[in-house]
């Protein structure tokens, strides 16, 4: 693929203990940060349901509208976990037992501890191509542009790395940030001219308070590091007119 | 509104910030607890980018498909702060200063304090209705079942409180979660027997690692109490015949 082409993604996390409340996600902040360094961006992040004609929906949608679905939790072995047969069925595929996935799990456990329950986690569309496992031995898989991760973050992010040959980005995301002293409407619109001269720079104005500290932190998002860099001076430029402080720059 | 009618909502997350992953959405789970507490399911999340023709379009899906729609970010001061005047366009409104805002934050300012930049925090849908800030003055507002908090979780939280009056909510939904020193391996053709005894009562099973613990959550979720407490004891049961130990009951 030629570089400086856009490549998008969407992130869906299918899961009824985010929806709840009870479970904070994590898995969307891991994923989008690692896209990012490989160049591809996320436009679009949904949470549903273990509900399998919601998955079927939302997935066929997503993988036709974005090069790449990035869909966490609802591969283990219990009842609840019924993103596989899902995926199956969004790709018209007939659900298997995964013999390279068994053969990964039968080495793994101990003899007599691949049991019935861990079996379920080797069932797969078939054909799906798997996404190795180095902390607790069940893969995850792809389909297309579907690609399937588990909902534990640990696993999910020691998952991630081997995934890079499988993705084909665009050029990385680069982001430089700016923290001041100061709030949002003391800088509004020299921040908004700074924008409009700089129309496909993704600037964000985002305040923060911590210990004590009222501040706000503009952060500058592009491809092109020399556009980055001619809006950090733009804004670097009014920030010393008004003689506001600079904690980062 | 009658009781044990089933009220649901959808929670959507504006901001280019969460999508590049730099900020971890925590209002999600602020906004699904208390939901949850006065009756109210969310059944869905979506995370979009700070772009006026996708929040319309979202806007308007999600507040035709569920009771509630609850919008967190976009109503600060800056130029990426859109969701106002996106709101306005979902509903055919004019976007116009809204008088009570106005003086409310001429009121929270110091003289010459409500300059040009806090002024647009003051511009809604017409006739929007306000919903009170203790913490930081600037109001967020509804249009009919949709709901615009901001961005900042500490100002979005002091913000729910003051919603209560406006959303009517069904029953209140009910958890129990179980605690065992298992894998879920181990449990899931026993806990798929109880899920398949008891369809209208959400079973969740998640494992745990915390502090070189390996463990399996179980949660369960009603309306109900009594069907809460079916499915509990006919969890025990087959934990007692397996002789796992229990960590919490």
């Amino acid at each position: 693929m030629t570089k400086n082409k856009k490549v998008n993604a969407a992130i869906l996390i299918i899961g009824n203990e985010i929806l709840s409340g009870r479970t904070q996600d994590t898995n969307t902040s891991s994923i989008a940060i690692w896209l990012n360094s490989i160049g591809v961006k996320v436009n679009e992040v949904r949470v549903i349901a273990d509900i399998q004609t919601t998955i079927i929906d939302t997935v066929n949608y997503l993988r036709k509208t974005y090069d790449y679905v990035f869909t966490t939790g609802g591969i283990g072995p219990t009842h609840d976990d019924i993103t596989a047969e899902s995926i199956s069925k969004a790709f018209k595929l007939e659900y298997v037992i995964h013999k390279n996935a068994f053969k990964i799990l039968e080495a793994y456990y101990k003899v007599g501890e691949f049991n019935e329950g861990r079996q379920k986690m080797v069932w797969m569309p078939r054909n799906a191509n798997l996404i190795l496992n180095p902390t607790s031995g069940a893969p995850g898989f792809n389909v297309e542009n579907v690609f399937c991760l588990p909902g534990v973050p640990s696993i999910l992010k020691s998952m991630l790395g081997g995934l890079k040959n499988k993705i084909v980005g665009g050029d990385p995301i680069l982001s430089h940030t700016i923290s001041l002293k100061t709030v949002e409407s003391e800088i509004a619109n020299s921040l908004t001219n700074v924008q409009n001269k700089n129309k496909d720079v993704e600037i964000g104005s985002y305040p923060f308070f911590q210990a004590g500290k009222l501040g706000v932190s503009i952060v500058i998002r592009s491809e092109n590091q020399i556009k980055i860099d001619k809006c950090i001076s733009e804004i670097l430029e009014f920030v010393d007119e008004k003689k506001i402080e600079v904690v980062i720059r």
